[in-house]
């Protein structure tokens, strides 16, 4: 058994998800679940992916006086709080860590609260997800495959670090490793962009005078460059303002893209026009050709 | 019997589906298919999707003499070739029709080729397709539940739309009727933009020297996002050019949303970003509960 007693302090579908994974490859003794939602942790509870619930308005941090590892996988606007009521009892046997999709603001928030004990944190981001969520969509093999990026800084403790990394691949995750800048400079070029640019069209479009007759005629092409534009405003809202100097400078280049093209259009220029075309469909089916999970999953 | 005789020029996923689906509804005695590979036409003739095939080189258009509907399904660059083979048949019984994704540029060539009986060309554009293409892909419901629009001219014979409606009708899909230039400016927002935006940003993104490690850690929103930059660079090259002037404005659209985001970031202002989300979200959930076809079809 890998792991004693887990904390997941936000049962949503990463947490739970997480959760559900680690009992099935019996690396888990026991799971407590901390949540915002009654609802959501009772689903939880029928799930049997916890053992026991308590309201975050509950006395929860007496749970971790005994448990080995806390994962803390809910909306990064709440990090802060969470990790003051954690911070008094961060003791040495404990490993802190969590499941935001930035982790310069969250190294940031965990540094303010937890001070001399920051080596026991091992900031995390799971590459998994989508457009569902909550607990009673958890499923056992939502890491299966998919990458987990930890981002150790130079305080984080290497025993730490590898019990955070076994845990993630217990679950069938790859575990990679960045600096929190390099993390949140990739991901402003892979996640971040592309869902503010599909938030962006979406939105121009449908406020359009006859969005509704346009709309109407869209096919794949639309759902698909569109898709991620049904994302969650709030936590959209919390990650492009904690990475937007990453993500400005991404607007910049893909403004600058977007000219090169208009430049060939204005200038009828088929050869370059059909060449970039080119370049990206090669890159493209490359790329999908290389992923290690199916096309239709989330 | 709908349709005697159907002469498909083009036999890919298109046309071949088109054929298959009439024939499964029992809407044509007869399907001849014309074709640039062999190897294209051998599979469309082993699954029985047409009853006799022609390669472009041969003396095709004899078939025209006594066929009722042809359907040209061909890449529309090779439109003003096709349809000057056609014009000398173009007798009062027989109707052309077309498959091409622009629909000004169509039209101009047909004028071009038919001059006076141009009353004989309905201008269409089956919403359907994806990544797959010829014979060996097309399926029977590839248009059930689809849109096609119809973009008659001021010439066109009422009699010769109604036909084509028809056609499509039996096919399963949804007949619209548009002017040449409103299906141009709707397909440049709906459909061409978000294909120039993929191809630009998966371009831009592959051409960087550290595009593999970013590319190793993508996850499903750059999958979603970039999907359609895998299409077609010649078909696209194209439509990009044949519908510029519309696209050119697109662009200058997007780009000022853009602008508009990257001016939120540098204010700070997580209301105004919240709420821009919101509208994109909530207008991209309304549209997708609206689909007549699955999520996950092409």
């Amino acid at each position: 058994m890998q792991i004693g007693k887990l904390v997941v302090v936000g049962v949503g579908l990463i947490g739970a998800s997480c959760a559900l994974a680690l009992r099935a490859a019996g690396a888990v003794r026991e799971v407590v679940g901390i949540g915002r939602s009654q609802a959501n942790l009772d689903d939880a509870l029928a799930r049997r992916i916890v053992d026991r619930a308590h309201r975050f308005d509950a006395a929860w941090a007496a749970e971790l006086g005994d448990a080995d590892i806390v994962l803390v996988a809910a909306p990064v606007g709440q990090f802060a709080d969470l990790f003051g009521a954690i911070a008094p009892h961060l003791a040495d046997g404990l490993v802190v860590t969590d499941a935001g999709s930035t982790k310069g603001d969250v190294v940031a928030a965990a540094r303010a609260a937890f001070g001399a004990r920051i080596a026991r944190f091992v900031p995390g981001h799971p590459i998994a997800g989508g457009d569902r969520s909550g607990a009673s969509n958890a499923t056992v093999d939502l890491f299966e495959g998919r990458n987990v990026v930890l981002t150790p800084i130079a305080e984080t403790s290497a025993e730490a670090t590898a019990r955070v990394a076994a845990m993630w691949a217990a679950c069938g995750a790859r575990v990679h490793t960045l600096t929190p800048d390099d993390h949140d400079r990739v991901f402003a070029t892979i996640s971040h962009l592309p869902h503010l640019a599909a938030f962006a069209f979406a939105a121009e479009v449908a406020a359009r005078p006859d969005a509704a007759a346009l709309l109407a005629l869209a096919g794949s092409g639309f759902r698909d460059f569109t898709r991620i534009a049904a994302s969650s405003p709030e936590m959209w809202r919390d990650i492009a303002l904690a990475n937007r100097v990453a993500l400005r400078d991404e607007i910049a280049r893909f403004r600058a893209a977007l000219d090169g093209v208009d430049r060939y259009l204005a200038q009828g220029d088929a050869a370059a026009l059909e060449a970039l075309f080119a370049r990206a469909a090669e890159a493209r089916r490359r790329w999908d050709a290389s992923l290690p999970f199916a096309d239709d999953s989330a």
